[in-house]
């Protein structure tokens, strides 16, 4: 897979060089290229900005640095055989960026990365490469940061740790919040590891049983309950067959009811906190 | 305010060096520590995690380390004269990081972050300083990282952003994408700058117009527009009464329809992406 960051911030993506992500790039699965806008901004001073049309506290950035930074950085990647990239545009304003999401860029070859600074880029400029190429505008949740950076520093993460071969055992994806499969929009439960007592806490003793069921059992019940407390829409939007007769039993003891049609389950007014 | 983070990756903070957060921290507003939690791991190898209670892939960290040291960073705190920190601990499993929260945060004193790897922190650690400090388990979005450090970086930076004079121009709060007012609950719609052509590229003429009022509700229109396409839920989740009459002609236009009880507006099956 090919990366390619253009920013004001190019030190910002250091980290891009440690853990799994710096581990992918040493074994070459994972090249990354970050490039300096201001490299595109040919005035004295170097100008990426200027003041909104319309009025209004803030600056935009400009089409042309982006514009030829982009035909840049496009054409190189084409030249070294790269296939088509995704345009990658973090905004507060784009589709939230999901596990769905990680995982579908994760089967691209190719991303490009326009990490944004003060009050975002000029409209035109997503609108160009859209005729293009795929374009995608996405959120990393309900915040606002001083720039896209961060944001590019969790997609990329979160994209790199799904290559082949990147986690040293392909089973640790299998429980993560968010997986597909069995626990699918549950939150994961409590970890417990040695020793047995700490600052006079012990651990539940189910896990010291051996039983793999009970275990799987009350790894789920935790699930369920961690979700119905942090995260109850994730349980409203489960539909009924994913929730086994077990299941049910634990959302009732949690104060859950089944819906009228059968389908969702209805949260406890007492449940949020 | 004080800032500590505990962390296996020190240099993957590095960013907090740079841009709005670096710029705190030069002027004294923002104190910001960084721990290796190896430091507290003393036998040869440094070890920080085993295998977990009850079986299972991966591995979870483990308590002594982190008990040692955050008792040692919050002693430290105290005897700099900080007052009470919050512990952030960031988790999949955790309450979403949301706008509000950000503010929550920036008007405490002292955070304490507590990034994780591998497959979190033993729960005992996160309840023994529940029982002394307020701790705040937290998630900046659904998907999955390989630790927390990313999450550290988002989180330090949406509070700092918030710190009086931080940013230049204190307007700038305003029209962000989740701030309270008038555009709550919308995302902000597109922003252009000079030149007013590019690429055979016009900007849309409302904006020379000089005329305030119908700027201001084009861009309320373009807000609309653009939640209405990415985050539908957002406009779901709002009061009849955050809609002026103006509001309500544009999500007419778009699809949209009152609610059964006014109070709701309902999504037209064709806007989902």
């Amino acid at each position: 897979m090919r990366l390619d960051v253009v920013t004001l911030f190019p030190e910002y993506l250091e980290p891009l060089h440690l853990s799994l992500v710096g581990k992918a790039r040493a074994r070459g699965q994972l090249g990354v290229h970050v490039h300096d806008l201001r490299q595109w901004a040919y005035d004295k001073h170097h100008t990426v900005d200027d003041t909104p049309y319309g009025g209004g506290p803030g600056m935009v950035m400009k089409t042309e640095p982006w514009g030829e930074a982009l035909d840049e950085v496009i054409a190189t990647g084409y030249e070294h055989g790269a296939a088509e990239p995704v345009l990658v545009v973090p905004t507060p304003s784009g589709r939230p960026f999901t596990q769905e999401l990680a995982v579908a860029l994760s089967a691209r070859p190719w991303l490009i990365f326009t990490p944004a600074r003060y009050e975002g880029i000029d409209r035109r400029v997503t609108e160009e490469y859209a005729a293009r190429l795929p374009v995608c505008e996405v959120s990393i949740g309900d915040y606002v940061l001083a720039g896209g950076e961060a944001a590019v520093l969790v997609i990329t993460e979160a994209v790199a740790r799904l290559l082949p071969g990147v986690l040293g055992n392909a089973e640790s994806h299998r429980d993560d919040s968010f997986a597909p499969g069995a626990m699918a929009n549950l939150l994961e439960g409590p970890v417990y590891t040695k020793p047995p007592e700490w600052r006079g806490r012990g651990i539940p003793e189910v896990l010291l049983s051996g039983h793999h069921g009970r275990i799987a059992r009350w790894r789920r019940d935790e699930a369920l309950r961690r979700t119905a407390v942090h995260r109850p829409e994730l349980i409203e939007r489960c539909e009924a067959t994913a929730f086994d007769k077990k299941d049910r039993e634990t959302l009732s003891i949690l104060g859950w009811a089944p819906g009228p049609d059968g389908r969702f389950w209805l949260r406890p007014p007492a449940v949020e906190e």
